[in-house]
Formats: C-alpha cells, structure tokens, sequence
C-alpha cells in the first residue's frame, strides 16, 4: 500500500514546498487548507492550484465563524490582550494549534499517521507556534488524546531550513513559485512588497539568484 | 477587577455543573460550545439555558463543516479509522484536542488566562481525551505554542469526581438537571434511556436519591 500523510497547505512558499516535497517521496498527500478570515485569503486559490499538482485530495475548512471572535492584525486589525507587547502583530492566537488539532482528526478519520505542517526556523522570529518545542510537546499531547496511541507523527521538514534553503529545495523539485504567497496583506492578490513576510521572501529569493 | 474565565459549555450534566461551580465562585464566565454534527445537538439549546444563567457571554461555533469529514457514530454513524476496535464508537477523533485549541485561541483573544472543561474519570471510560494525563499534556504545549508564555491554566474541577458526587455538588449549588442532556442518541431532545452516557446518568441519580 502507498503511503498516505495530511499536510498543512496554506499556499504559502513553505507549505507548497513541503507537499511538493512528500509527493516526490512518494506519499498519498491529503492536504488540508483553512479559510479563517485572513486578508490574505488569496493564497487558498494558490493552495488550491499546487492542490492539483501535488495532492491526492484537497479540503478547505472555513473557520471564519470561529476565528472571527479572536483578535489579529491578520484578521480585524486588532491585537491579542495577553503578552502582545511583544509579539508581531500578525500573531494569530493559537492558530497552529487549531489548524494541527484539526489535522489530527481528519488525520485519525481517513487512518494516516503522519501529517505534515511547513513551520520552520525563519517564521519563528516571535511565532511560538512554529517552534520546535511547540510541535515536539504537541505530538505528544496528540498521541495522548487520540487513537494513535503513540502512533502519530508530526513532521517538520523545513523547520531547521534557512528561507533560502527552501526555496533552493523547492526549485529543484520544480515548484512553481509564482503560484505561492508569502504576503500577510497583499492587493488584489499581489504581494505589497512592505510586509516582514514579503522582505524575508525576497531577500531569499535574492540569495538563490546571487548563488547562481 | 472580577476574575474571568472560558467555559467549554456542552448543555450535558458535566459541564453545566463546572459552569455553575465557576459562577458561584466568583468568575465572569465566557461559556463555549460548539455545533458539530452531533446527533444531539438539542444540547446546544440546554447549552444556551444554562449560560443565559451563568454566563457572562455565550459563543456558539459552527464546526460542522470540519467535523463533517470525520469518522464518529456520534456524528455520521462511521468509526475512526485507527485504533477504533478498542474505543467507544461514540468517540469523535480529536474533539476536545480540537475545541480546548479554540477555547485557548479565544482565551488569548479576550484576555483570559483561565479554560474550564468538565472532563471526568467516569467520562474516561475510553475516552483518551479525557485522561488527566492528556489535559496536563495539552496545557504544557499550549504555554509553548501561545503568548500566554506559562500562564494558561487548564482546569478541569470534576476530573476526580463520580457522576454521584458531581450530580450532589450541582445540587447544592442549584443546578436543573432537567435542563441538561447527556443522551447521545436523543429524540426530538428527548434521552433514549438505552445508551452508555443515558445509563451513568441514571445510575447515578438513582444513587443520589438513595442517600438522601
């Protein structure tokens, strides 16, 4: 039997090459996205088209009416109350925790024990949730309360990865780049170019090219 | 200022009691509870009774389009893939994972620091989310994947208590069981008096009425 995963597809740079990634080793990917009220919504169409490319089958969970009661800059401009001071303003309160949780059921529903999720070491700068710490402590907590019973697996391939890295990776898996988003608060689906997401993408992609 | 908290509020016996526990001892209560395809969503109305008692605000969440693509007799008569021989088939992959990540999400989003959920060691019967060792689990990750940064508090005040003991404290502080539900396969909001949950809930009533 082919080997199955569910991955975490934002349509962002490191969620497309993360599937790309499983699809060239061999996985069934299910990949799951989340509408969740974001300005930058655009990028499920971008999950939607390396859908087509890289999965077996696509789901896109709207979770506006949920995320519509939390507070983000990403969401309505607001903040979050506790410990904000120091965190960017495009924290999302425990999003990866949502988004993974929910991962783990449909995970446990369609009987596949690994699931994919493209946090790495670049996003962290002030995301707790896309810390290693975070994901070792929440596969245990999965494994804890659920079925796997010890059986379930987060995988983090890019979490060790330099921006750069990934892109260089993607490339020569043949990602198409010019169908991701990396922007937090794009214009008609273009990237503004201004966004910590877009200066740390550009000056990846600055890098690959120079290297060249 | 008055301390506040998130309630996870189904409308079943266990979490009206925390809730009513939370009000008498002082807390502004945030009450959630969530649609999710549940045979018995009737108590999403008792939900509502109840928090129009003891809660300060009430936030019903519409998940039915995610738990739609899960495997649970409580919610389309499937069974999960993995592990599901030795658990309850009423067992929804992921559940409380899923709804404490969104209770911690809107905690974080309304400045709470403090999440009750009713779990309890006659509700384990099964349930691994349910386990104290699985909500202990989720609080450590929680502090790591989050701003809370080691001040969120998972409390779950009936995890050592009987059904009997719980049905008592509720008594004492006034609670209408009439406006509660735990069946799992009701009738137009009415128990069947034949499933596992029905048969705790009358075993122990019973047992409270022989006391007295």
């Amino acid at each position: 039997m082919k080997k199955s995963c569910v991955v975490l597809l934002s349509g962002g740079l490191d969620s497309v090459t993360t599937i790309a990634k499983c699809f060239h080793e061999g996985y069934d990917c299910h990949a799951i996205s989340f509408e969740y009220g974001q300005h930058h919504s655009c990028e499920i169409d971008f999950a939607k088209y390396n859908a087509g490319i890289y999965a077996k089958t696509h789901k896109v969970f709207d979770m506006r009416a949920v995320f519509g009661e939390f507070n983000s800059a990403l969401i309505n401009n607001h903040s979050s109350g506790i410990g904000s001071k120091n965190f960017p303003k495009t924290y999302v309160p425990a999003r990866n925790m949502i988004f993974l949780s929910i991962s783990i059921g449909y995970a446990e529903s369609i009987g596949c024990s690994e699931v994919f999720i493209g946090a790495n070491a670049v996003d962290y700068s002030g995301y707790p949730d896309c810390r290693p710490e975070f994901i070792d402590s929440f596969q245990k907590t999965a494994n804890l309360g659920t079925s796997f019973d010890g059986k379930i697996s987060i995988k983090t391939p890019l979490i060790n990865m330099t921006k750069t890295e990934i892109i260089e990776l993607g490339m020569k898996l043949g990602v198409d780049y010019s169908r991701t988003i990396s922007c937090y608060f794009p214009d008609n689906g273009k990237p503004c170019l201004i966004c910590d997401s877009c200066k740390i993408r550009e000056t990846a992609f600055v890098e690959v090219l120079n290297a060249k």
